[in-house]
């Protein structure tokens, strides 16, 4: 175990950065703005990975790769799109020794590779539609880096699907910011308001954003994952067009979308307490530690103890064994809590001899007794799913209780400084830029759930919280990461 | 389906390409010497990871993530290192807009930066081993490429271990090119020579480098995977030090192995055909393709495909139905032996009448009738892995058919035509330059599998093929991909 953790209250920026380092998710590199995805943070993403890859194939998606590098002038060949990555970019100049004739940009996203080669694929409406995605790392030169949440090289996925009309892609974008939606929620028990992103805030290139946005535990916003609809931009931009059914050429519709390892940035934020990481059991690649806690004679412990990590694991509960005796059993309890383990269970040779063992839960401390009998594993395994339903349920409370409609511009400043705020909007770029520049504050969407429209009654009429003109919508504003 | 498929007996580099293009594996890119991994290709390689990242987790080893750039001081630290892999790097050069300080190299294989790192994380020897494996892609540049086999970006992993002793190390070195075996021979039913690299074959900053060797159908080797023994090379240019129980700073021994992309190269070269793609079914992501003959009433040849594929499912056999009206039986026929699926089962409405099924396998293109009784999935499944024998068996028929000693150089240039020559060698450097420059064969490896020792007698002394001094061994000489 490692220094003390500063606590939230105190300094929560340095909170977070703490657990990363100490829980050992990641650490700093010498290269500027990469970091090093520890292994305790790795197999968060991998778990990550197996639940997304599974939604993305069950809905008819493949996987494939495509060039890191992408020549400069493709980049070029979507104004929007180079406008806004064109300051974001590595460029390499030189490979294998020569100045290359044209540059390479590293690539920051792969909507234009990825189009050009479209262009070639597609032909007719046999070829529709596309729906690939792609695991890889991108780079984006960033000034202020955080770990996970904001570094110049990240891992991420990115679908990339070509339609033969636009509502096949409409209906793939809102399936994909479905999808990321009931990852953020059933896995991560993270709580998300899915809506668009503003003219401004979307996509360089977008005809529109999807997002999906949650709450910190300091009331901040973080955006979780993107779905766009490209509309025909990227289509004209490389001359792919297809062969309609009667003959005709149209240009073929596109979406893009992604999350990226910034989730697990997110994931710290919306759950861990003072004392460290706080898992999801669904996320968790260590479900359960058991600690023996030996007086004399081990073997009776370690019995009990090997027979119950062979039922847990039997029920696919990912259970290990810490009978280390360089450390202490006090060392291993703050260790695993530190390391966000999600249940203790604690053996001693009084439990074994009254045939029990203490269950100890990660998320709220309680302290259990359970019997070791063969119903055990059963029994662990409700108490894990009721710690995913736990864990959402308290961070849905926790957000439900940090969003307040504001009626007047200095009700609003207040409410930004801690939670997100529901206001109207006039619906220009140059309310919005004002607001960003005198607050911080952005719109972090204007929400298209039912439920939260209803809620909030999103779309009453009213007036602008800043310039005071006719609003036909509430949004949603907050400060983000 | 596609254009025709070079015959091998014609061209078999084109054959090659052809089988790539055509099954939809690979494509070329627009980007210089990258490649575009479809996803039939891109499934295949999913399939190996899965294999792959089992066996080295089951030895104990985790993933984690490092970063793309690595800084040009930190390439230059170890000589041999910077000697061997500067003239093939990818340069960032500009980042953000501006030009960087220090110029950054684009990956071409992880050692400094993980070793700059491991410096940091490594005090005692409380803190080893380290067992870290990375999924990751890595730039090579390359002048001549060639799909899958040779392309200036690939994916692969690398693992990168710390030891406290050269022992542990060499244990570990050994541990993995035995894992690179067993996953050659056991998943992609390709025998290969397990041995060591010459002084100049081996990698740059490696004391010693362990390898697998495969034959190709053409009669020339292929290297796929290699396991490298790294001594305190890196440890000594990083600075990294341990202090032992005792309490003295010793420098910590490394390893590194890795295998990549290029073995789906390995895989088509080793079995494929003049009809296209042969997969062993281990490594297919689809392995049986049902395809219903109507001729009238549809819904009774429907019902019987359904329930076979359901069955097959249910034993973990990866089925599908093609029902496609655009497309005859013959078309799909054809289409599937191309993309290698390995087995195709026929049903037509005499099939069903009869309460059978026609099924075809790919490797040997033998039809068998199976009764469509509730025991078929388990026939099935033994027929796949009678398939996979049959691969590996075939393909060691044919290399051991092509493995021939010889006597003198005459007879040495001739074999290395066709196949593997065993020759002896005088063990210098000289000797092995003037082969290659005279034949293109490369001393592929030094065999240290005690089973090919004794069957080539391979300790035997006598006199070098090519100098005519005394030699100690034989080694294995071919030209290679």
């Amino acid at each position: 175990m490692a220094e003390k953790i500063t606590p939230r209250s105190q300094d929560y920026s340095q909170w977070y950065i703490d657990i990363v380092l100490n829980a050992k998710l990641a650490d700093y590199s010498d290269v500027r703005g990469c970091m090093i995805i520890r292994p305790n943070g790795y197999a968060i993403w991998e778990k990550m990975q197996a639940a997304l890859d599974k939604m993305f194939k069950d809905t008819g998606h493949v996987n494939a790769y495509f060039p890191l590098f992408i020549p400069e002038s493709y980049m070029k060949k979507e104004a929007e799109h180079i406008e806004g990555f064109a300051p974001e970019c590595a460029v390499v100049t030189h490979g294998g020794g020569e100045e290359l004739k044209e540059k390479l940009y590293v690539r920051p996203t792969s909507e234009t590779i990825i189009w050009s080669t479209y262009a070639r694929w597609i032909q007719s409406y046999r070829d529709l539609p596309i729906l690939i995605n792609q695991w890889a790392n991108v780079v984006r030169w960033e000034l202020r880096t955080r770990l996970f949440l904001r570094t110049a090289e990240f891992l991420w996925q990115e679908g990339h699907t070509a339609h033969a009309t636009e509502a096949e892609a409409m209906a793939e974008v809102l399936q994909m910011i479905e999808i990321y939606r009931r990852f953020a929620e059933e896995f991560m028990a993270m709580p998300v308001i899915v809506g668009k992103k503003t003219e401004s805030e979307k996509f360089a290139g977008a005809v529109e954003t999807y997002c999906i946005e949650a709450m910190m535990q300091d009331g901040k916003a973080l955006q979780a994952g993107t779905s766009h609809h490209l509309g025909q931009n990227f289509a004209k931009a490389f001359g792919c067009r297809y062969q309609t059914k009667e003959g005709k050429l149209e240009y073929v519709w596109a979406t893009s979308w992604g999350v990226s390892t910034r989730l697990i940035g997110a994931l710290v934020m919306a759950h861990s307490d003072d004392k460290g990481l706080v898992l999801p059991p669904k996320l968790a690649s260590r479900q359960v530690v058991i600690v023996p806690i030996f007086k004399g004679d081990k073997a009776d412990i370690m019995q009990e103890a090997t027979r119950l990590q062979a039922l847990l694991r039997k029920k696919g509960i990912t259970a290990f064994i810490d009978d280390s005796e360089q450390n202490t059993p006090g060392w291993k309890f703050a260790e695993y809590e530190l390391q966000g383990i999600p249940l203790r269970v604690e053996l001693g040779p009084k439990d074994v001899a009254a045939k029990q063992c203490v269950v100890v839960r990660r998320d709220t401390g309680e302290k259990l007794t359970f019997r070791l009998d063969e119903q055990i594993e059963l029994r662990i395994l409700e108490l894990l799913d009721a710690m995913q339903q736990n864990l959402f349920e308290r961070a849905k409370a926790f957000r439900d209780a940090n969003i307040k409609e504001v009626k007047d511009y200095e009700e609003f400043k207040a409410q930004v400084e801690k939670g997100f705020a529901i206001a109207h909007w006039d619906g220009t770029r140059e309310t919005e830029a004002k607001i960003k520049e005198e607050t911080k504050a952005t719109i972090r969407c204007i929400p298209t759930q039912e439920e939260f429209l209803n809620k909030y009654d999103m779309h009453a009429e009213g007036k602008c919280i800043y310039s005071g003109k006719p609003s036909k919508q509430k949004v949603v504003f907050a400060k983000a990461y």
